[in-house]
């Protein structure tokens, strides 16, 4: 596997020492700047950093012994030097971009690290998949790290995956180069009953030395929390409130909060520090799902340090939250998150602390980015061919895969509905009346009443599951499909039209998966995900565009949901309550139990 | 090697989960305390703690879900709960003790974790010596871990040591359970000149993701400083002035500060915290060198802390730098240095935080001290016995050896003479006009001018290396002998007389290495070292009572210097300015080079 070359700091301690010592010249050198201090919580003014083998070599007041006739000269000219921003926790696949692709999108915004969670691929393509986003990841000009996805299916008996993970793929990926741990370890009842297998993970983890992610989606803060910690998870991004970040932090885990493209769980925490005052050694900010359009048009680390500083937090201590801290989380504090001798030269200039211009940003001693452009290649993996072709409809569906039958001389039936709520992740369970026609149950747009089907496409059986969801507002005769379907990523068809519902399922499966929209038997949006169904290898403004055409495309249908195909995209995800559908049937996830379809017939 | 038995975290995770959970007994419970939190800097009131397998598996209000019939309770009634203290960097041999007797010393104190460097065994009896400190290290009931020493001889070609450790010794022991990183780089010299063996040694412990630990002894923070820090070192206890702490910090590297028996090097550091509101993580007390008299007499990692809040900082973040932050520095925040589930339960019960009262010491789980009482075993280790015959004299010394010769007819000598400096490491070079009588150069009391010897005692050649030493005071007819002779561990004799320096050589052969002292042909204090002639078996306050007559016998001899004694030890210590002796020769440390003792005759 090719690699972008950077040496150890043990391997080139030679040359580090010899350019400190102004013995041998820098390969480049930043010039008097003000050093943003990451170690100390200061402000340094009249510094130089010198650079050499990608690394800092030296940093202090005037490098001119550091300089040599092919040192190249950064002028800095007063502005601020900053450490490269880190993302604590993030899935690349939220981008539906590849990991070269997303690196190419967020370079130009400040970012040098990511921690990230294969975890969708792994729920479609297995530990290879993993494999190949690692493979991926380790070829970019900036740190990517992959924590080993710790929950696929995150639902074990409620729903079925491509491919599952367990304690083996765990202890196995521990050994590639660019693990760092596990990822968020979902299931976390599993924890807390002590399930074997997720304790298995943990252990497997912990004997490897490395750190174990938290998700503790849970407003309990009593013996179950208190159990979830014991079970050994590190962190945790699943907090919404201040108590849930004192109580995290307090228990000796990292507390991260998130700005999303859909989270925004940092202006109620972040007063555990600006107004409780905490040590914030402890907290750590993190994105953990960005749309590629949020990329595009809003930033990445940058915007949520932005965001954190607007909240009311000192500069200096969001850039720690989004630096040093997260280094020293992952064991990584002498590597990255900070401009000091030895650690990679990962580094922005900026000339405001509050608003954040990412004017220059510097990855491994090399520019990659000037004021907002990429200035670097970005490698692409060679994926093999069958990573394109994940679709596995194993027939093409028809309108008639997506009847709802029941008794012919019934009239109505009661159908337990899932129930979409604008802006929350949670479903309602509802409990709806709907119209029989000639033994069929009928979908209600007066009700706002659509169908809902989850379609195998992993191993190509066949099924279709069917139920009913309320909320979109829907009208018309159309479907939208989609293969983005978390966390099993089966296929998701929403549609008030049993015809357009069968052409969209079927146009996903000719184009290896995305997202396809049908009215009147016509596609009017198509955002092609080629890889597993999931991500992109085009560029991230052309997959914002795609995106933002088949959001429109959502609206003409009559959706006018804040976050629409999130929503859509959620419907399967068989750990969130109250109510949703997986491939093999609808699902209580207030009880992880089975419901039926169809409660009464009269 | 039998060892304290000691699971995993990952191995008790089941167990931990379970009581955690309610589902499980607890083995003890600390009842209604406050629970000084470190990882917020909190104190939190009426708090229980349970404990598992020497584990914390819940911290939190109330316990009560976590008693079985069999769970020994603990009542704090609202003292304060505080993690056990870690001293960030020590040597053992310090206390002339062995690792069990010198756990057996601190753990009344509240020591629970120690990061020692057995530097001096190393230059006795080489990789095997600091193996056996190892092994003795992890028999205790309190958690030893031993950083592999990088200098010996700590000034190659200087000197001559018993044994000499290089970059395999350090791969091979990166590889011991109980070691976590390289010992102080005291070679600062070499790395900040590219010395290839010193970075060897820096390599290895980098490549076993290991810490490296620095000593840095120069006031000049400029490129020489900045070499040193880009060579790898992770930390600093060299540090004198706010300015040192300040420039380590800022740099990357941790700054320990220091209070050993004759260091007080945090007054002055601590102002970069208490004054100039740096970012305390990067701060870590430790003790260094701590004499047996000190540990019996005033304490260990506790005197330390309470030094640090007499200094003005807040207590609350002393326990930090003696806690939390010591145990990030090594990797180890997840298994020490907190109150926090899944750590280890090494918590101490006090009823004031500025004075700190040590009332309740535990210990993986186990009540090990009570009121300054140790309540806990700490087993000796089997030490073999060529290991306490390190005392090879090759022969026996005659008053002869002593003589310093020079031509028949001269009356007298200009020599180049040691001088010592009251509470000072550093020694000055003075230039000394002395007697001759039949070509037998003459020490001078009424000049306080000395004879001292090097006697060759590790590979038995008979070699004895003549110099002169001015500044202790001794009068009348003496001589003071001793195998603790830092950092070669030879043995230096100071006297008045050769006869009695002969006398006081050949003793310590006999009893097989320590210090004693001879006035008019009778020895009049033995403290006897038979391990390596460092170290003591027996209890810290036999062997502090045995210094202390040592020392009162030092005054009687007419020696009333602070810390007479250990400005006794350091003679040899060719490694600090100005003037040293060495079984080699006169070292003008200055250059690093050997000088004569006779300038002229005349």
């Amino acid at each position: 596997m090719e690699k972008t070359k950077i040496r150890s700091w043990a391997d080139v301690t030679p040359r580090l020492v010899n350019v400190a010592a102004g013995r041998d010249a820098a390969d480049s050198v930043i010039r008097r700047g003000q050093w943003v201090n990451v170690h100390t919580r200061e402000i340094i003014a009249d510094i130089d950093i010198a650079i050499a083998e990608g690394r800092i070599a030296y940093v202090g007041p005037d490098a001119d012994h550091c300089f040599g006739p092919d040192t190249e000269i950064i002028e800095a000219e007063g502005r601020f030097m900053i450490p490269g921003l880190c993302d604590g926790h993030m899935h690349i696949e939220s981008g539906m971009l590849t990991p070269a692709e997303f690196a190419r999108a967020v370079i130009p915004h400040g970012t040098t690290t990511m921690f990230t969670d294969p975890h969708e691929i792994a729920n479609v393509l297995g530990l290879d998949g993993v494999r190949m986003m690692h493979d991926e990841a380790l070829l970019q000009p900036v740190n990517i790290y992959t924590q080993m996805p710790s929950c696929a299916p995150s639902a074990p008996g409620l729903e079925t995956t491509g491919f599952e993970i367990g304690p083996e793929d765990v202890a196995t990926a521990m050994h590639w180069p660019g693990i760092i741990g596990l990822g968020e370890m979902m299931n976390f009842p599993g924890v807390v009953n002590g399930s074997q297998q997720m304790l298995a993970e943990i252990a497997a983890t912990l004997n490897a030395g490395k750190t174990v992610g938290g998700h503790y989606a849970s407003p309990d803060l009593g013996p179950a929390f208190h159990a979830y910690v014991a079970g050994g998870p590190a962190d945790d991004h699943e907090g919404i409130c201040e108590a849930d970040a004192i109580a995290r932090v307090r228990q000796g885990m990292r507390s991260m909060m998130r700005l999303g493209s859909a989270w925004y769980d940092i202006e109620a925490q972040i007063t555990a520090i600006t107004e409780k005052g905490l040590d914030p050694r402890n907290f750590i900010l993190c994105t953990d799902d960005s749309h590629s359009g949020t990329l595009v048009n809003d930033g990445h680390m940058n915007r949520v340090v932005r965001h954190a500083i607007a909240c009311g937090c000192d500069p200096v201590i969001a850039l720690q939250m989004a630096t040093i801290n997260t280094a020293s989380h992952f064991g990584l504090e002498r590597e990255i998150g900070s401009i000091a001798p030895g650690r990679l030269a990962d580094i922005i200039l900026t000339s405001d602390l509050t608003t954040l211009p990412v004017e220059h940003v510097i990855a491994r001693g090399v520019t990659v980015a000037m004021d907002g452009n990429i200035a670097v290649h970005c490698p692409h993996y060679n994926w093999p061919d069958h990573v394109r072709e994940t679709v596995h409809l194993g027939r093409d569906r028809t309108a008639e895969d997506f009847a709802v039958r029941t008794r012919d001389d019934a009239s109505t039936v009661t159908a337990n509905v899932i129930g979409v709520i604008e802006n929350q992740a949670p479903t309602q369970a509802l409990t709806v009346v709907l119209k029989v026609k000639n033994g069929l149950v009928q979908a209600d747009s007066e009700a706002d009443v659509a169908q809902i089907a989850l379609v195998e496409r992993h191993r190509g059986t066949g099924g279709t599951t069917n139920g009913f969801v309320s909320g979109f507002g829907y009208t018309g005769r159309m479907a939208i499909a989609s293969t983005v379907a978390h966390d099993s990523h089966q296929m998701i068809v929403v549609g008030t039209c049993r015809r357009n519902m069968a052409m969209a399922s079927n146009r996903l499966g000719t184009v290896g998966g995305g997202v396809t929209i049908f009215k009147d038997g016509q596609e009017i949006a198509l955002v092609e995900l080629p890889i597993a169904g999931l991500m992109s290898d085009r560029p991230a403004y052309i997959v914002a565009q795609k995106v933002d055409a088949m959001v429109a495309a959502m609206a003409v249908c009559g959706c006018a949901l804040n976050n629409a195909f999130m929503q859509h995209s959620l419907l399967a995800l068989v750990v969130i309550p109250e109510l949703r559908i997986s491939d093999l049937g609808l699902v209580d996830v207030t009880k992880f139990k089975f419901t039926k379809l169809i409660e009464g017939t009269q």
